[in-house]
This record gives structure tokens, C-alpha cells and sequence, in this order.
């Protein structure tokens, strides 16, 4: 347990810091006889990696990601597998300022209430860099469920200009096109105006990501404490700067009645009920139905801005601070692989548990 | 750990059914020679209790919660408190129907899919029911918290009729005046209007709920699996029927520009940083700031409703459902206290995590 | 987590104190769809009920377990099940020699120093009549099991007085004969005479129970912190008054050579190999072999003894204490049925992990 | 949770291969300002260090270690502890025997059953050289508890030859002094003969380790599942080659009557009593009394010997083995000071545990 790792059976810890020698994970209690190699974590590690375009932080990582153990011949062995990302551009640089003084919005205040002491180099632990461990995770993740479950996610809001093309009329193959995970090319071309907007004005902006996940089989969940849904709201939560998650017709469902939010059912071809909607988001009393899972989080814009903001130094005085450096001005795009690679580590967790519990073939990989 | 209990210092682990001899709880680490008896829990339980007004269901239960264990002279002993509450209205009625076939909405599919059993009277396992015992956990959440920690609810929402007046009219006195824990009579009255319309209607309507906790100390909480927000989200998403939670500015914040969604701080005249504002909740980087934490969570439907929904029954067959009984038309108002109650346990689970890591000599009890 | 429970899918909690209202347990992660009901926890818990022979306490309780969730029509619905203890003979007594003074070899004083309060009578929550739930929880695991996992011990040591009939020649149909789990008549006639003789000195012995788990197949346990030994181990050092545990071999196996230690191994005509020894004790690296799991446990004496010792009070002043009442001149022999129990709770555990970790069927029920 | 780590609060998890990259820990959970370096993990390290004698294995591993997170300035921040320790003497060598044949009293066979793969090259994750990870969070551990507490250990018996010195005539300073970890000079010199015989004859041999703590205020552990001496076998057990654990009086207390095997308590000169003897091995009830713990283990002879042995392949033929390479002729020798970082990490969680639940105000980190 304690407090940098998840998963009851497939568990994730995470360690390290923006500006020390590295950051990593291990991942303990992936099935055995699994192919894996350190391409399948790049491939996902890419998608994340920061200074592919103008929008993002200029900070150019590798982030070349190491397998240190629990891989013999191109196989998972069952023993934990430690994944290793050096930190390669700690540019030197000047912290004196928010070594002494609070960004409003950002965590140095929390961890100095909290440790009496906080590795102010470049955010530290809570610095965004440590994201690039989950989606090591989750490529490892994405084997333990298997081809059968598709995890993607989509950047659907940039600030209050939300994505208005239907659902059914996302392209899937653009979302790897723009550098927004935007699912409609129109949209990501007026957001890339916006953001250039918001970048010269010294500020920064939030986002909406949703992230589904096809063919999870019905029956992965708990009722109560171990639900599905719960545990998929937690690995959301658990990214920096998120701060509201809903599973299905979310928030929208408390503006429904129970004749509109009830998603009927009829009989469909392979013995298993069809759906006719799905407000449920694929989840019901906290357990997978079959349908697509879906959800949705918000990242609240980054604290980090060129535009002074008042606040007090480490002696309580009043003072004024501006963050320099290259940091995202929307933080909410980079979050989009990292979304895919927490509900991947979740769902992987879950189908291992069914299977501890409940028995038969995990459906996918293992 | 497993399915049915949260929390890793303080810990609660339910059990029980809707139609079972009891449901209780086993609430484990509480700190000793904290003043505790029955009075205690059955103050929060009777807010919590249904047939109290034509809004909620017509089950009436006694829900009076006996202690097992844990508490000698009126005083806990740090052993688990075990709270047993019986059954007593289990009313004698044709489940026949709901046995076969699975409602729309409902976790009955799900349940079925998952065990190839479920208890079916009543809801069994996923009935509303089992939130009393969270209550009662609760209850003693609020002992450990002590008087200094203040955690209290309001529904703000009823369908898509959002209470309007602004937060800091609320008048928390009105909350316990009104059967729908609303912090204004007037929004009360209308709502109750509306609840008729909807019970009229064979139908049933979403809510939304707002918890906050004052007199949180900074420091709970944990940069990154352990954040406080993290845990409160999936707390209360672990209740029944709930779909999407925020913190602080919640979604809102995605609209935001990072300029608007700073929280700035000044010198505060107890040495500790005054903040201008508080969209974050009360928590940065997931730990406490000593703002006030502010959480709020959607409640769809419920999905138990007179209108005839379609369906499928246990042999895959297309068929029709109505569903008949004593349910809530707003299952939200009832949530209200079992929020404060799920916000105590994490809170008290979260002190004694901070204790434990950050606080006093290690030498030396009590 | 916390501390009074322990299993990770198979998850057992307990409460309750020796004299109040009730004893009880909860146990969380038991697949669906096996026949359960109260009989199948009674024929266990008559084994361990005190008062059936001279040479146990004479307290009589009738530890009828009462089912109050997670079976339905029944089975197990793979919810959580709760059983319940009712404490029916807690004859009133005076307890102030206990309250104010420490009990020399008892959790009395450690209990105080933790807490700062006790619930002394019939030793609160140290009492062995806790056992019971064990005891009940074991019941259920062997369901999870089923018929090709058998788990039995018998009492091989009173006092310094070893059985010394060798392992092949023990008769299993003998234990259930003798008060004494003895797989040996002779011997069992032996060891009442010297535990009358205990007795009348007002003194206490302790003993040695060896237990066995016969059809565990390979596989089952993890190499290096979740280890099946480890496991055993932790689950019988946590019986009370356990002072040592051993696997296989145990601490014989320290005076051996590699050479004789070595389990050689044959084709089998299964397929499996067939091994010449068992010094292993079923476990290699943590994981079964497939050969029976063997572990052997001591058990201190009693501190509740009629000759007075030499102790502290409450305000630390020099004292002597007698421990008066109905109490096990050797706790050892009930300690049978509840190594027992804990060795299937650890099985069903460690068969639900294995399966969810490296899927297949899971071997037995479920 | 899962299986490669222990500990609630002070979190330790492993991961590595004998013949990989590295190896390494991730400690969770460390209180926030302790001083630390690299040089703190070092001295333990060098003291677990292979090929320092030639009664040990001669593979030549620098054993350095790296800190890769969690520590700034020379302080703790709280966050995860990350420690690599990279594998430099890999021998090439021919691992075809081994890769296809199962070493009689090894984990090979056991893990080819579970996983249907494994890391043969010497010994893949069952290797002794996983161990430094525990040396290393064993070192700071020690930091947690401060130097009011003293955790050590000594051999005290090769093959069937016990050391004979008493307890109190036990010479601390010698342990370091001689290659077996023995308080007694003339000892040492008689097991150096001895194993000398053992590794010309092609064999291996046994041995006993006992581990003390002193300085342990009353009061760490819980009553019955969260035991300190439960929870200290668990992390001994864990240890490789390790067939039993015992706490105090450990197995000889079954033979000792309650009258002999009662701690009689006096008063002692600081309010706390003093005790007349240790039988209990300073904990009673699972929860410390102040007096020194002890416990002791027995470390089972290798399996890695050259004297030929029959076994299977990995296609069920009968086959006989010999085991080359640079194994250690008593692995009980480097298990001292693993023994002692296992110790030191279970009280260290156990010191944040008890002060999460019982001790210093709520409120105010620090």
C-alpha cells in the first residue's frame, strides 16, 4: 500500500523526480509468457513526450525507457518488471525564486505543510514528468488485456471550446495527426490559433480528455468498494491537475429522469443483451456490462504562467511571483496518452481479479 | 483489501443485503479512549433514514445500530468496532419478476454477469440500504476528526433545477428544516413540486450533492496515489448511482485561464497563507491547504421506476419491465449524508496516514 | 488493511471481545455459486467449543454461527459473508484483580502501554475465544478449496512430551477419538494423566500442533514477499500464544547437509515429478510443489495460571496476581481445528491469487 | 499489495534478477527530514557483500548503491525512496544444464510450474543476491527508528554446532571481526573448519540466526493480525533458504510449564516494570513490552552443491544434476545482516503505525 503505487494484482509504483538522475516504475504481478520488449513501451511513451510541437513544454526528454527486470527472452516472466527513464535535460537553471516563494495553484505550498521540505527543482515530484512511468505502465498493461480491449483516449474541450462533432463522427486515425489527440482536424486548427493566443498573453488553459475502452467483457468490477468505475474515477483523479472525473452521462445525468437515463436493452446476436444507449458508461452497480466504457476528466490549467500573481514566501511575507520556463500552457493535451495508459493499468488490475475471483479464461491476453 | 471495505489506517469494511437478517460494518483502527456510544451513530442514521418525508422511499426501517465490540466504558479500546443494524421491514413481496429479467439501469445484469447469482430481493447487495452502515462509520469518523473538523452536505441540484443563491447566503440551519437537505426553504419548496410532478409521472430524477469539510490542516493527503482528492472522489463515487465527482472548480476549471484559476495567497494573521480564492477545493497537488475542501458529485436517476422500460430476461429473451415497490424518486437527497459520511472516513483515514508519516515523536503512545 | 484482518482476496476480518455481546467475522473474496450454509461452520466450530473434555476450559458457549449475508438460496453469492458469534456465557465475575494488575506472560500490560485502556474481562480481545471466528472463516476457505485440498493437524507435543509414533503409522481417524487431536490412543492416554497433574499444580504446559495440507497442486504462493510459507507462517504466529512456526523440515533443517537436504526428484506417473523426501514441506521459493504442504507451530503455556507470580499494578507498585476462572491448562489443544482454518484461509487466498495472476482453472471448487 | 513488497506505511518493494541489469527497491513511506546518503546504505551493504571470505560466494559484486529519488539536500522529502544497484560480475557461462533440469530442494521446479518460464541464469529472481535490496532498505530504516533503537544480529549455529557461549557473555565487537558473524572468536575459528570440510565434500550446511532489538519502546504492533511478532516472522520467513521463525522462548516454550515460562515484572526505575526474564522475546499480545525482541531463524543448507543428485528435465526424463558455479557453502552467513534490515524495516513500519493510530495530536505535521 502506502501512497505511490495502485492495483490490488496488477500493481504500479512510481518513483522520482523532475530534476534527479531518474524516474521509473515497477510493475508487480503481470501474468507470465507475455511478449514484451522496450519498443512496445516506446510506442506509447512517444505519444507523450513533450516538445513535439509548439503547444507543449519545449523541455526535450528522451524518455528512452529501460527494462530492468521481469523480462527473459522477450517474455514477462511474472516477477516485477522495473522500467527506468533517465532525466537527460535538467537544463541548469536559476529556482532561487520558487525555492522561496508559493506558486498560487501549484502543490509547493501543500508539500511544504506537509514535508517541511520539497525538491523545488522544476516541480519535483509533482512535476508531470512522472506521468511518462504510467504510460510505461500501461503499454504493460495493454499486454495483460490483450488486442481483444481497445483503450483510446481524445482531447475533447480546450478551455470552454468544446469539440461539437457527434461522437459517431470521430476520426480516430486524426487524433494521431494533430498535436492535440483532437478526433477532428477543423477543431484542432482553431484550438492551435487559441493556445497561440493564450501562450502570448503569459497564461495558460484548461481541457476536457475522454477516454473509452471497447471490448472489456461484462462482469470486471465490485460492487461496493472495489467498483469499476470507482477505481477507474481514482486513476484519473491521481493525474496532476485534474479535478473532476464522470463515467458515462456524468454530471449530465443528474439532469435526467430515470425514463431518459435508463439504457434499454434487447436481445442481440451473440446471446448477450444490445444496448439501445448507454448513459451508463459501460459500467452498472460498479461492474463492466460489455458496453464501451467511457470517461471524462477535467485539468484545470496549469499554475505556471508569466503573468505575476500575489502570494507569500517561505516566511509568510507578501510577495510576487512569475513562473519562468518552458512549461505547458495547456497541460490537458499531454494527459491524453496518460489517460489511455491509467484506465489500461485499471481494466488489467480488474480482468485479474475477475479472474482470481470468478474464474475462466481472462478474456485477452494471460 | 478485496472488494468490500476502504481506507488503509482507518478502515471500514461493510457486509449485508436489502433482504438479509442485518447489514453492519467492521470499522478498524480506530484510535483509542475516544468517547463513543450507540447515540453517537444513531444521530447521523435517523438524517439518513427513509419514510421521513413522501420524498424518499416508504421502507420503513428502525436502522438502530447496535455495537459489538471495540468500545469498553464508553470509551474505544483501538480494536475494530463492529456496528450491526437488522433488517426489520422486510416485507413479504412477489420478486418474481425482477428475479428474471434485468432492469434497464439497474446493476442487475451486470451482478448476473459477473457471479451467475444475485440476491435479487430488494436489490440485494446493491441496495441503497447498505449506505447506512457507511453512516455509522462515519459517525465514528467524526470522533476521530474531533470537533475541530467540520463535515457537512447539501443538495444543490434536483434534476436540471440548480439551486441559485449564491454559497455564501446558504443557511446550513435551513439544510436540516427541509426533507431535502437544501440550504434555502425556498428552492426547497420548489423542488418539492417538481419531486410530486416526477413520483406522478412513474418516473425519477438525477441530483447533485456539494460536500465540504472546514478546518482541515494543510498536509493530508499524498503527491500522487495517496492525493486526498483521489480518495474522496472514489469514495464518493462508491456510492450507489453516483457518476461523475469534482473538487473545487470541479469542470468548471477547464474553462478557466491559469491567469483566473490561481488561487492567490496573502500573509494570513495565523502565520498560515490567506487565499483570495479557493478553486482548488482546498487541495493542491492532493494534499490539504487548509482551505475549506469542497467536493461535489452527480446522482443519476434511479433507474426503479412505474414506466415500462424494455429488456431481456435471464434466457436472452426481449421483454418488458415496470418496476413496482417503495423507491426513491430522487435517490440524491438520501445521498447527502452519506457524502458526510464517506468525506469523515477519509478525512480521519487521511490524519492518521499524516500522523503516522509526518507527525510527533515516534516514541512514546497516547 | 489495518489490523485486524488479513488475506488479499480472500480477505478475513474479525471483531469482538471475549465478554461482549458479540464475536463475529467477515470474509470478503469468496467465489460465487459454492454451496454454503451454517452447518457446514458448525461442524468446525464443535471441534474447537471448550468444556467437551476435563482438559479444556470449562466455559460453555454454544458458538452457533449465525450467516447474516453473501449466501443466497444456499450459496455464496460472491458478496461479502458475515458470521456472528452471540457470547451466551458470560457469567458475571469479579474482575478487579485483572483490571488493576498485570498478568505476568499476558497481553495485559502490552495492551495498557499501547492503548491506555483495556477491556480486561476474559481478556477482551486477546481471549482465544476470538479462535472461532477463524475457525469459521476456515470453513468457508474449504469450500473454495473443495474436496481435493485436505487440510488436517494433530497435537504432536504436551509439554516436553513428543509423540513419538512415526508419520506413517499416525491413525487420522484417531484424532477426532481423543481430546487431544492425537493421532495416537496410547499417547493421548499419556497426556491426559500429566495434564491432570498440570492441573492440580495449578500450573500450565504448552505444546506443539503439526498441520498438513494434502492435493495443494504446484504453483501456488510467490517467490519472494508472497510467499506461501511466509503466509502460513504469518497466518499461525497470528493464533494466540504461538511462539515459533516451521515448515518441512524447519529448524531441523539447519544441523542438515545440502546433500541430505535435498528432495530428490523421479518421474511420476503423472507426468509430475515424484519426490524421494519432503524436507521441503510442499514449498520451494515460496511456491508449492505439489507434495504435502507440512508446517508445525509452538504454543506457549497459559500465563492464567493458580500459582501466583510476581507483577506490577496499574500505578506500578509491586504485587502478586493468581489468575483465577476456567481456563485451558494447555491452549495448545484447541489450537488443532484453528491451525486448520488458518492454513485453508491461506490456501484459498494464495489459489484465488495464483488463478488471477496465472489463470487456468482454478484446482477444486469455484 | 501483490507480491513483491511488504509493509503498510514503510513500504518496501524489490525487483530484479540475479543476471539482468540491475537490481533494486522503491522504499514508500519514509518520514519526511531524515538525514541520508548513499555512504548510509554503503556500510550495510559492504556488510552483506559477497567474496569477502572464503566461506562465501566469490562472485565479486561492487554492491553500489544508488539513490535515485526521494532524497534532496541530503534529507528525505517523503517521497519514494528509489535505490539501483547494478549487476556487474554477470560470469558468462553455460546455463544449459540448469535451463532444463530441476535442482533437487531448489525453486526451479516450483517455478516452472507456476509460470511455465523463468530466469535460470543463477537463479534469475530466487537468487540470494536479492537480498542487498533488503540491505539497502533495512539501512534506512534504521534511520526511521533513530539510534534509540538497535537492531542486530549474530549466527549462532553451523550445521548441527550451536554456539555455547551465553547470551550474556556474547561479544558484540567480535561479529564483525571474524566472516561468520559470531560473538565468540573461538566459534568462529571451529565453523571455519568445519565448513571448510563441508565445501571440500561437495555439500553445504544449515545454520541459525538470531536478531535482537533493543530499545523498542511497549507499544508497536496490534493484537491479532497486524502482530509485531507475527509480522517478524513474516519478513524472516521471506528471506530465502529460511524453514523457521520463533520469537523469544520460540519452540522451547512448549516444553516449559506457565509457572517457568511467566515474565515476572517488578518495578522498574523509570514507571515501566522491569521484567524478570525474556521468554517472551519482548512481546506479548503482538505488541512490544519494552523488553528486547528476539527472534531466530533457520536457514536451510543450499541446494546448489556439487555432489550429483537425482532429478527430472524439463520433458519429465530422470536425470541426475550437479550444480557449478560460486554458490555460498552456508547461505545462513550473509543472512545476518539481511535479517537485521528485515527487523528494521518491519519496526519501522510498525513505529509509523502505532503513532498513525495512537499517538501525538491530530493536528500540525512535524
Amino acid at each position: 500500500m502506502s501512497h505511490n503505487g495502485f492495483g490490488l494484482l496488477f500493481r504500479v509504483t512510481t518513483f522520482g523526480e523532475s530534476h534527479g538522475p531518474a524516474i521509473g516504475c515497477v510493475v508487480d504481478g503481470t501474468p507470465p509468457r507475455l511478449p514484451l520488449d522496450e519498443a512496445d513501451l516506446q510506442r506509447d511513451l512517444d505519444r507523450r513526450r513533450p516538445g513535439q510541437s509548439r503547444h507543449t513544454t519545449q523541455r526535450r526528454e528522451a524518455d528512452a525507457a529501460r527494462i530492468l527486470s521481469g523480462v527473459f527472452d522477450g517474455l514477462t516472466t511474472g516477477t516485477p518488471i522495473a522500467v527506468l527513464i533517465e532525466n537527460t535535460d535538467q537544463r541548469s537553471k536559476d529556482y532561487s525564486d520558487i525555492a522561496a516563494k508559493f506558486r498560487p495553484g501549484h502543490a509547493d505550498y501543500a508539500y511544504e505543510a506537509k514535508y517541511g521540505i520539497r525538491d523545488y527543482r522544476g516541480g519535483g515530484r509533482s512535476s508531470a514528468r512522472e506521468t511518462a512511468c504510467r504510460v510505461a505502465a500501461g503499454a504493460i498493461a495493454r499486454k495483460v488485456l490483450g488486442a481483444g480491449v481497445v483503450v483510446r483516449a481524445a482531447l475533447v474541450q480546450v478551455g470552454d471550446d468544446r469539440l461539437t462533432v457527434p461522437r459517431p463522427d470521430w476520426d480516430w486515425a486524426e487524433v494521431d495527426r494533430n498535436p492535440f489527440f483532437c478526433p477532428d482536424a477543423a477543431t484542432a486548427a482553431r484550438w492551435a490559433e487559441r493556445l497561440d493566443a493564450v501562450r502570448k498573453a503569459g497564461s495558460s488553459v484548461g481541457a476536457v480528455v475522454q477516454v473509452e475502452a471497447e471490448g472489456v467483457p461484462p462482469g470486471w468490477g465490485a460492487p461496493l468498494y472495489g467498483k469499476l468505475d470507482q477505481d477507474l474515477c481514482a486513476a484519473l483523479m491521481s493525474i496532476n491537475a485534474v479535478k473532476g472525473v464522470e463515467i458515462g452521462a456524468g454530471f449530465g445525468a443528474a439532469a435526467l429522469t430515470g425514463v431518459e437515463n435508463a439504457d434499454e436493452m434487447d436481445p442481440g446476436p451473440d446471446g448477450r443483451p444490445r444496448f439501445t444507449s448507454n448513459h451508463a458508461g459501460g459500467i452498472l452497480g460498479g461492474i463492466s456490462t460489455g458496453q464501451t466504457v467511457v470517461a471524462r476528466f477535467a485539468v484545470k490549467p496549469t499554475s505556471s504562467i508569466l503573468t505575476p500573481r500575489r502570494t507569500v514566501d517561505l516566511e509568510g511575507a507578501a510577495t510576487e511571483i512569475v513562473t519562468k520556463g518552458r512549461h505547458d500552457p495547456c497541460v490537458g493535451i499531454r494527459a491524453v496518452p496518460v489517460a489511455e495508459a491509467m484506465v489500461a493499468c485499471v481494466l488489467a488490475d480488474h480482468a485479474l481479479r475477475h479472474r482470481g475471483q470468478c474464474g475462466g479464461p481472462l478474456f485477452g491476453g494471460g
